[in-house]
């Protein structure tokens, strides 16, 4: 009911506010007998954490996640694995002339409207700190989806008018990490790290778009009516903050301009390839064994350093600062999160595969 | 888990294949007290159904709904509502041909590898004859929301690559069903409607985008992570057959080429009000009480009537024929289906809003 | 939410009111694959229907049930079962004398309450005719179980005072149906039939225990904390009109005066064969291999012969009178919808288990 | 699926094994504005917990609660409530001679069964400890049930074959905690007392029984058929660990013998006052505004002080020595925990109830 979890049978329940003790979640439905690799889970988390590089936020949080439960000598047990990540940077002071404002594209009236009530610090549960926690449990999701041999990527495809426009089947897709734009391409990364910097300069923010891909994943994964796996995927994405569209297959190709004749995709043998792969990877909701591929839109942060006219809970016009430590772009710390929500829909639909027939 | 049912609080659960005796479902959560209107139910079903214009595949479905249950002297009584529709013109025989067939783009080969059997007649459950369902139930839904006075639209915005580019608040929304293709500007109308005939009596088949608006949604509907309402929505929409991309809000905006100062929604009052509505009506995930607005891509339907090359189920290249009846644009008929969507998701996040707080 | 549905993974949903059109389902989750024995099933539902002997109502009812979706040729394809049986002897008009009557120990009270309207008629959903649909979805649930051996008892162990005292294990299961009351001891069955026409005769009704037994469950279905297994059959059986208790394991023995040295099933082999059965087949939630056995109390049903006293919804005092159609003891009818909740959670379980562990 | 949840509308999912580093937990849906008392919620933790009396364990936990999330200056604010309580006093190496042991009446096997693998260290995730934190969550549903007036007891009426008989009604309930054993009659108690001293002294265990009470509870709360009000109370119950049995209404009355004209209670006015209240305050799954208590049956701690024989995992004969640090009886700190199920159950329908009509 208060969409606080995601996943049916591989399950994330997170808690927690930006500026609160902890965030934190529990992880339901993971079989027992997987062998964690605690460091990778760290990894992951160290990706998407501020302050990496100079062109992300300067909050400083080691983002250090403790597991208390779940596992036994570094094994799952298939009990539920509780963790939290502490919140320690955290300078709530910095937010007190923010306590009865609706700053704008923000979610402080909403929360204020639906609850009555709202922690305003950080934004409370609407800050993207959240993602922390889906990234633990994304990576543990990972793990197991590759004992089956899955491999899980993301890149930014495009960050303000800079776009990547290569396909991605001709992209070596282990250059991901190679920069700090996570861009696979190092002439395009230098491009869009120039108008992150350039736009963080001028105090403002901007949006950008990811490619998810997951390769290897076997036909027969999703289900055919509402929970198209497509579907989960779009509302797993969807969900994440800042993201305001999702597109499946159809590579730079126009959807809604394109004809049946030339974006369908002709079977080659009865195991599923297909010639081309305009489906993404996805037909009537189930994957076909063909690579799965989408890409996501954010919009610019919100918060950016120059002063905007609003209203505070009273109705009073106000003007709010250009202040606090924000990123200019969040899109290259949202790879990590885009490969997370990727991880936990597929292990979540791999264990929903398992009972399809007798 | 199987992916039949949308919705937590207002609840839809369907069943029933393409050419099987009946497809149905059941409605769950609906308020008791709710007068129901028997007429507006059965007039949404005839929006949707196949044989209705010159523009949609002649299939004959009377597609008439038979209520079984929840009701007592027209009012609902909070009982599930129970109903059917009896499947009368289904040419079975039509689709002997496809038996073994693994169809380009289709769900055949993808259910076979799921389940390892399938009712190949007319896509069995993966038709979009399913969809009829949701049009039924989104038609209660959408009587529950007019209790308080909340509107649903929703239009054809673009075929191929005629587009209505009218920003949708410029639009007169009444003009919708005036013509067959359902885009609310005649001239537009026009060439899309020559447009889906060209390309049907070229055999072949077109997408396009439908514009869906949501007006009067109260401040405070949809939850804060993984359930945000936009979230839900793109969900919803991605489980239509043939969509294949969502976006809400930044009508006519690029959003990652967006700059923060350019797209923030300036609050104008403490009631909700912005200046712009670039965030499409929803903030962190929850409702502002600005207008709800989307885009929805439909890709070209599989089916064409031309000759394509693909395999049966024992891996023998074969030729699809190009036969049966189809339309060569389904954005037309999928306005309904639209709105059913639309109208299911905030009947849910209306009930669910009601316990926020105390 | 709503609470038509029983079951995570193998799934029914249940509709319809005792004089409404139909009552009917949706299965969900049943795996692709099951050859079909319709005749079985509708053996189930003869067990169950009202004007079997002289011991039950002579409703007449026909029970037939229709399957809509969800099979190909008789075998499962893993697309929901959809499912609806006409209501055909629904003599209404027997129950206009209580539209405004708050019988003794029925639900017209707090269906009023709840919901601020009703359907009166045979006591609208609340009526034990919604278990009919029960009886389908479980009599599928036992085929699915049967694929791997399991088999499902249930015999009537009390009526009134009488009770048959043998241990299950000493009992030939194989007679349970030979005799309308449904215990498998003609003896004591006699004495039981007796007690019942007895009552019937005196206006009068009365309870009764069933046995329900689950022979050949493999070793490690449930789950840990919350779905125990017997916690989950508990309330399957605990939803059963007129069902007040439910005991698990413990024959013939006082669980509470009962001391640790006493009751304590011992292992024999490394294969969860106990020398004794107290745990009835489950430890700490999970099945252990045994012999799931338990008992459930019904209580005698509401509607009596015999004038009662009570209010109408204005508070009037009045009379309810005694007439209808009703079984003075409903315990042998039960006997079926006892083994099809059992049937129902165990297959729940049986594809829960599935992903327990790599 | 992995059962670790209860409540669909307020919820709690916990996560932690004996000997972990935490137990703890998500409240999810407890309304916003509802202000904790923090105080009283470790108040119930220190009822429950070990060390508390001669009469208990002599684990030394502190069982001191730590809140993460999910309010702001001690008012919910609707986001969820993460909590976690250390584990301190875990003397894992007392568990070492049982790491292949199969100790009978335990969860050992089925657990190895289910998983592949398990903490043996304390019972893992089938410890009762898991128990603290439905106590923590359910102190917190007291609260919210509490702005509306509900009380909620629980007490011990039975230690082996001692037995409180009075009517709960004639009952003082405020005495419940003036002695160890929590049996509001002093008289008794001391009866119960030795008898668990006793028995305790002979190295055995033994069993019991609770009565459960909620006064003030509206008409109207609970669901028509699956999610029958005391199907869900039954089904929180039995997750209990050691529970057996659980049994509504009826109080001391044998359910199967009664008659209809015996047990019907007859509404005396149109709010739903009855005459007697055979029926515990529920039908037709549904509260009627009466009285709601039922009892639970306890069965013998399985831990006993004598040597007991048993298998290894390997199935060598062994046996079991008596060792280790348990209660003889756990029934008194039982009390805090079936009030606490019983508030969890209540708030989640109380919640539930609020979207039943118009």
């Amino acid at each position: 009911m208060s969409g606080n979890s995601i996943g049916k049978c591989f399950k994330l329940t997170s808690f927690g506010e930006s500026h609160g003790i902890a965030i934190g979640g529990i992880i339901e439905g993971c079989p027992a007998g997987l062998k964690l690799d605690f460091k990778a889970i760290q990894n992951c988390l160290d990706r998407r954490k501020p302050g990496q590089s100079e062109l992300t936020s300067q909050r400083k949080e080691k983002d250090q996640v403790e597991f208390l439960s779940g596992f036994y000598e570094g094994i799952t047990t298939g009990t539920p694995i509780g963790f939290l990540i502490k919140n320690k940077d955290h300078e709530s002071k910095d937010y007190d002339h923010l306590k009865d404002t609706y700053r704008p594209s923000h979610a402080d009236f909403t929360y204020q409207q639906k609850y009555g009530i709202r922690d305003h610090r950080g934004g409370g549960r609407a800050s993207a700190r959240e993602t922390a926690c889906r990234v633990v449990a994304g990576a543990i999701a990972f793990q197991l989806l590759k004992t089956i041999n899955i491999n899980i990527y993301a890149y930014v495809s495009k960050i303000g008018d800079i776009e990547l426009k290569t396909p991605y089947k001709a992209i070596d897709l282990q250059l991901i990490d190679k920069n700090n734009v996570r861009c696979p391409n190092d002439e395009v990364a230098d491009l869009m790290s120039q108008k992150i910097i350039e736009t963080a300069n001028d105090g403002d923010t901007i949006g950008g778009e990811i490619t998810g891909i997951a390769i290897n994943v076997p036909a027969g994964w999703g289900e055919p009516v509402f929970d198209k796996l497509h579907a989960e995927l779009g509302k797993a994405m969807l969900s994440i903050n800042a993201v305001k569209s999702f597109k499946i297959g159809f590579e730079n190709t126009d959807i809604s301009s394109s004809k049946g004749s030339e974006v369908n995709d002709a079977f080659v043998n009865n195991e599923g390839t297909t010639s081309t792969n305009y489906s993404g990877g996805i037909q009537g909701g189930i994957s076909n064994g063909n690579d799965i591929y989408f890409e996501v839109a954010f919009k610019p942060v919100a918060t950016i350093m120059k002063d905007q006219e609003s209203v505070d809970s009273k109705g009073n016009k106000m003007i709010v600062e250009g202040k606090g430590r924000h990123d200019a772009c969040v899109v290259p710390r949202a790879v990590p999160i885009v490969e997370a929500m990727l991880s936990l829909v597929l292990a979540d639909h791999y264990l929903r595969s398992k009972t399809a027939k007798l």
